[in-house]
C-alpha cells in the first residue's frame, strides 16, 4: 500500500466547493471518480483545504492510498484526461503513510483579487469581486497590519463554525494594488471558515472610508463576528500557495 | 442626430464573433438588441475590429445614431444593466458625425497569451491557450522581429479573404515570458483576417524549435499562407487597447 499525494487546480465556478456532497459537483466527488475509473476501487481523497463553493485553487493537496503499480508520476496524465476541464493535476508524489495534509503543520497563501474600475470588464468576472466604489489602498494596508502574527480570529470566522480553536497565525497579509486590480495576499498557518473572506470583506470596508483601520484592531480584539465586514463574495478568492512545514513538498 | 461612440469590454467565450448573425450570439447582436430596448428604434452598431469568435476584448469600439435626448454618459449605466455578464460598456462619448472607426487612422493593440506549463491551469484556461512543449522565448521574440514595419503580410492572412491590399504597419510586436505565461504584443495600424493569430502560430514553431527565427522573414517574403504556422486558437487572443489618431480617443 502507498500513499499518493495529488496538486490539484481548479476553477470553482461550478462546483459546491471541495467537500464530497451526494447530488452536488464538488472538487472530491470529481476527484474519487476519476481515480475510480483508474484503479478499479473505491477512492475517497483526505483533502488539503476544504475550499468553498465558488473559490478557486492553484495547488489544493489531495491525499489516497492505493495498491496500484502505477508509477506515482504517471497519475497526473491519467487523471487529466478523466477530469473535466475546470479541474486539472499538477503533480503527484508518493509520501510516507502518516502524512495527512490536514495533520500536518503548513502554511497556505490565499489571494483575494478586488476589480476597482467605474464598470465591469468580463474577463475578469469568474477570478475577482467588482466594486466601482473606489478604495483607498493605503488604508487597507494599514489596517491589515492589525491582523498579522498569533491571534485569536473569533470576529473573523463565520458565526456557527464548529471549531477546537479560533487561534491562527498570519505570517503575511498584503494589499497591493496593480492596475484596476487589488489583491489582498494573506499567508497563515490555518484558515477558519470565511476568515479570508471576511478578512476582506473588512478590509473593503476599511478601503471604502467607513472604517478606520485602527479599528481593525478593535474588532480582532471584541472577538465577535458582528463587529467585522461581510463575508466577500467567492469568487474574488483563490488557493495560490500551499506548502508543509515537515520537508514534503 | 448624433453619433455616440461606445468602448465595449467583453469575455468572447461564448459568442461567434463580434460580428450579426441572425441565428447565433454575438457582441454586436447583443448590443444592437440593448440599444433597441432603450431607445426603442432599430439600431445597427458600426463595429471598430471585428474580433472573430472566441477572441476577447477589453476596449473595442461600437458607434451609433440616434435623435435620443438621453446624454451620452448615461449610455454605460442604461446598457450595462441590459446587456450580460460576459459584455459590458466601459464608457460612451458623442463624436463627430462622420466618426467611423474603421475609416479613421487607428492603433490596435491585441494580446496572444501562451500558458507554457507541464499541465493545464483551469483557471487560465478561458484566456490563454495551452501548450505544455517548453518554447523559447527568446528564439520568438527574434522572429518576432522580422515582422516589424510596413510589410505585405499575405502569408499572415487567412486564405480566401478578400481585401483591398495585404499591407500593413506593425508598430511594435514583443513576446514576453512573466511565470507560467507567454505574452505576444502586437500593435498595428490594422491587421488582416486571422493576422495575429497566424503569427502567434508562427512564433509558436519558432518557440518550439520548428522553425528558425530567421525563416519569419522568409515567410514573410514568400507571400504564401501554406508556409506560416497554423492559425493559433482564438481563446488566447484579446483585444487591450485601440486609439485613434486622429485625437477621437
Amino acid at each position: 500500500m502507498k500513499r499518493i499525494k495529488l496538486i490539484a487546480a481548479y476553477d470553482g465556478t461550478a462546483y459546491h466547493g471541495w467537500q464530497f456532497q451526494p447530488n452536488a459537483p464538488t472538487i472530491e466527488g470529481e476527484l474519487n471518480r476519476s481515480l475510480k475509473e483508474i484503479l478499479h476501487e473505491e477512492i475517497q481523497v483526505i483533502g488539503g483545504s476544504r475550499t468553498d463553493a465558488g473559490v478557486h485553487a492553484l495547488c489544493n493537496v489531495a491525499v489516497f492510498d492505493t495498491n496500484s503499480r502505477i508509477p506515482s508520476e504517471k497519475f497526473p496524465y491519467a487523471l487529466n484526461r478523466r477530469l473535466p476541464d475546470d479541474i486539472k493535476i499538477q503533480s503527484a508524489e508518493e509520501v510516507p503513510a502518516g502524512f495527512h495534509p490536514r495533520h500536518c503543520a503548513s502554511r497556505k497563501t490565499y489571494e483575494y483579487r478586488i476589480l476597482n474600475v467605474p464598470f465591469p470588464i468580463p474577463t475578469k468576472r469568474l477570478y475577482s469581486y467588482f466594486t466601482y466604489v473606489p478604495l483607498d489602498v493605503e488604508q487597507m494596508a494599514h489596517g491589515a497590519e492589525f491582523l498579522i502574527g498569533e491571534h485569536d480570529f473569533n470576529s473573523f470566522c463565520a458565526a456557527g463554525a464548529v471549531v477546537e480553536s479560533t487561534v491562527r497565525r498570519i505570517y503575511e497579509l498584503k494589499v497591493e494594488k496593480a492596475g484596476s486590480e487589488i489583491t489582498i495576499r494573506v499567508q497563515g498557518n490555518g484558515f477558519l471558515y470565511n476568515m479570508v473572506r471576511i478578512i476582506a470583506g473588512t478590509l473593503i470596508e476599511v478601503g471604502r472610508g467607513n472604517l478606520k483601520p485602527e479599528q481593525v484592531k478593535e474588532i480582532l480584539d471584541a472577538k465577535d463576528r458582528r463587529l467585522a465586514g461581510a463575508t466577500a463574495p467567492a469568487c474574488g478568492l483563490t488557493l495560490v500557495k500551499y506548502e508543509f512545514e515537515d520537508k514534503i513538498k
